[in-house]
């Protein structure tokens, strides 16, 4: 059955909120079905409010992500954003223009968005629906609130800052490879982790928050469009530069096992991944420790040291061999790929 | 200049902020260029928030909109639902993905926007930039604010409440047919009126609240999809019928002078029309000399009484025989237009 044949706009905004209905939030006035929603926000907190779009061919490939993965990732995507400022998210609204899928694809894609924000602590209470004649697109715009003051900027590095991130770095770009060679079904019997890496990241919003509770943080962001794109608007936004010198202690077994298979280097994987919402932190010398023992403590995740923030403006990294070259790559907008 | 050579996603970042930017608000805390934007909320009042999603060939033609109108229709709709609410607009996050488009495209779409944003109290804050090959597509998120208790819904019309609209029905139509018929020049130099009510709508922002501040209204919800589309989702959401007996009040002598030009009846521009971004309320009896009266005096906006809302579910229009005839058209989705 295709949306078209289900009668209508109304039937259609009848299955999405049956599927992002559940476990409610007090703070919630009016959800799906009235002109807009109605939320109360704390009066002592910040709101916080991110939004991505999302276009088939730019930012997704139907034939290489199922459409759960592709409402998980559209939703993890932006509550990461919210993550990157330490702060907690609250509720998501989902637009899309598909073309005249299946009912399932519709129901699946709801599911995968619903069950993130769910995780997260978000509720699906708004949104758009439109059928496209030509390519897919997905908007979400995600809402959440930090206590004034708290949240975590990515303008506050300082030189002699070090550079952390969690977890580690270019598991998504390595299980984009092996969809891009593979396919969805092959590429997911190689190599799993890399895949969920990829098709479900999981923000990191318990981290970020352990970490900013340390109140030793001074810039943040995730990592959206891979370290080498990242690292230099954090370093443009705080006036600073950085060098990357122990970057191979955030690349996992995975991508150093798996690079060989997708013909890329595990450094470059890691560099100019993407997608990787993993945070990036400026953290002074003397909180290092405590920042990564925090977020361990919290979260079982680990933190690791990867370069530090310099005065100098350039943005390098730093081989094995000690040679220094500037630290290129990684996905920008508005230029061609590959 | 197209936007690839124009110095990548920071360069047309910047551009857009400086379009942007201008009148400040007091309670933004932070704007374009983090991972997200921050803004104050005060403890008293509920946050509203709408979102849309427009895409080319769905929601717009570029052959009969221009970039500086599109910007503005696009802003205009979403701060319509802000008004449908009784709210006040506080921020707008405009996100696109354009084709290799030339920078001045860009530039009079974001001043567009921000001008309507500006007109009625917003001011742009975030949003997301991108790259389609396919089709145009633009999303607005729009913020508002409203005291606790005072949003007004679309589910509260009782039997017996008059039916009021703000301005008039049609014109927003008339113009659609002028444009796809004689192209944006032409369609402009027959009936600029109609034309401009259909690519620069005027959001009833201070009609609204006039309107609500009466403290009588019952129902109110804005004409995006026409009146056929909309009256009967005021009604399913408040488990009521209406009968539209006075219509040709509300139909303008532009759309009576220009019905024939199109060859349509005015009457059908009225009902089957959409994005009017007019006010459609239901309020009782005994206040719709009040409200018609408060609106008038506070806005100069006519507000005319076109039926009434009864307890039988049907939505019928009555004909100048006498005769009632379920009243049927208007924009929807998922359903083949034309």
């Amino acid at each position: 059955l295709r949306i078209s044949q289900f009668g209508g706009e109304p039937a259609v905004i009848d299955l999405i909120s049956r599927i992002c209905d559940g476990q409610g939030r007090d703070d919630l006035v009016l959800g799906i079905g009235d002109d807009a929603a109605l939320v109360q926000v704390p009066g002592d907190d910040l709101l916080i409010i991110t939004t991505d779009l999302l276009i088939e061919g730019t930012h997704f490939r139907r034939d290489i992500i199922d459409p759960y993965s592709l409402g998980w990732k559209s939703v993890a995507a932006n509550i990461s954003d919210i993550a990157a400022m330490a702060g907690t998210p609250t509720y998501t609204f989902s637009s899309f223009a598909l073309d005249d899928v299946e009912v399932d694809f519709v129901e699946n894609l709801y599911q995968g968005m619903t069950d993130c924000a769910k995780k997260y602590g978000s509720r699906i209470v708004g949104g758009d629906t439109n059928i496209s004649q030509g390519s897919q697109v997905i908007n979400i715009t995600q809402l959440g609130t930090a206590p004034a003051g708290q949240a975590i900027l990515r303008s506050g590095a300082q030189p002699g800052d070090r550079l952390l991130v969690t977890w580690t770095l270019g598991d998504s770009r390595l299980g984009l490879e092996l969809l891009l060679k593979f396919g969805l079904e092959k590429a997911t019997d190689i190599n799993i982790c890399a895949v969920d890496a990829h098709l479900r990241p999981e923000p990191r919003i318990a981290e970020a928050k352990a970490a900013a509770a340390t109140g030793k943080l001074h810039a943040m962001m995730d990592i959206s469009d891979g370290l080498a794109a990242d690292l230099p608007k954090m370093c443009a936004a705080s006036g600073v530069g950085a060098i990357v010198d122990t970057l191979s202690r955030a690349i996992s077994p995975i991508v150093r096992g798996g690079a060989s298979g997708v013909g890329i280097d595990p450094t470059v994987l890691a560099v100019q991944g993407g997608e990787e919402y993993e945070l990036l932190m400026a953290v002074p010398e003397n909180a290092v420790d405590s920042v990564i023992k925090t977020v361990a403590d919290a979260t079982g995740t680990q933190v690791t040291a990867i370069g530090r923030i310099t005065a100098e403006r350039d943005v390098l990294i730093e081989g094995t061999d000690g040679s220094r070259t500037p630290l290129r790559g990684g996905w920008t907008h508005f230029e061609k790929q590959q």
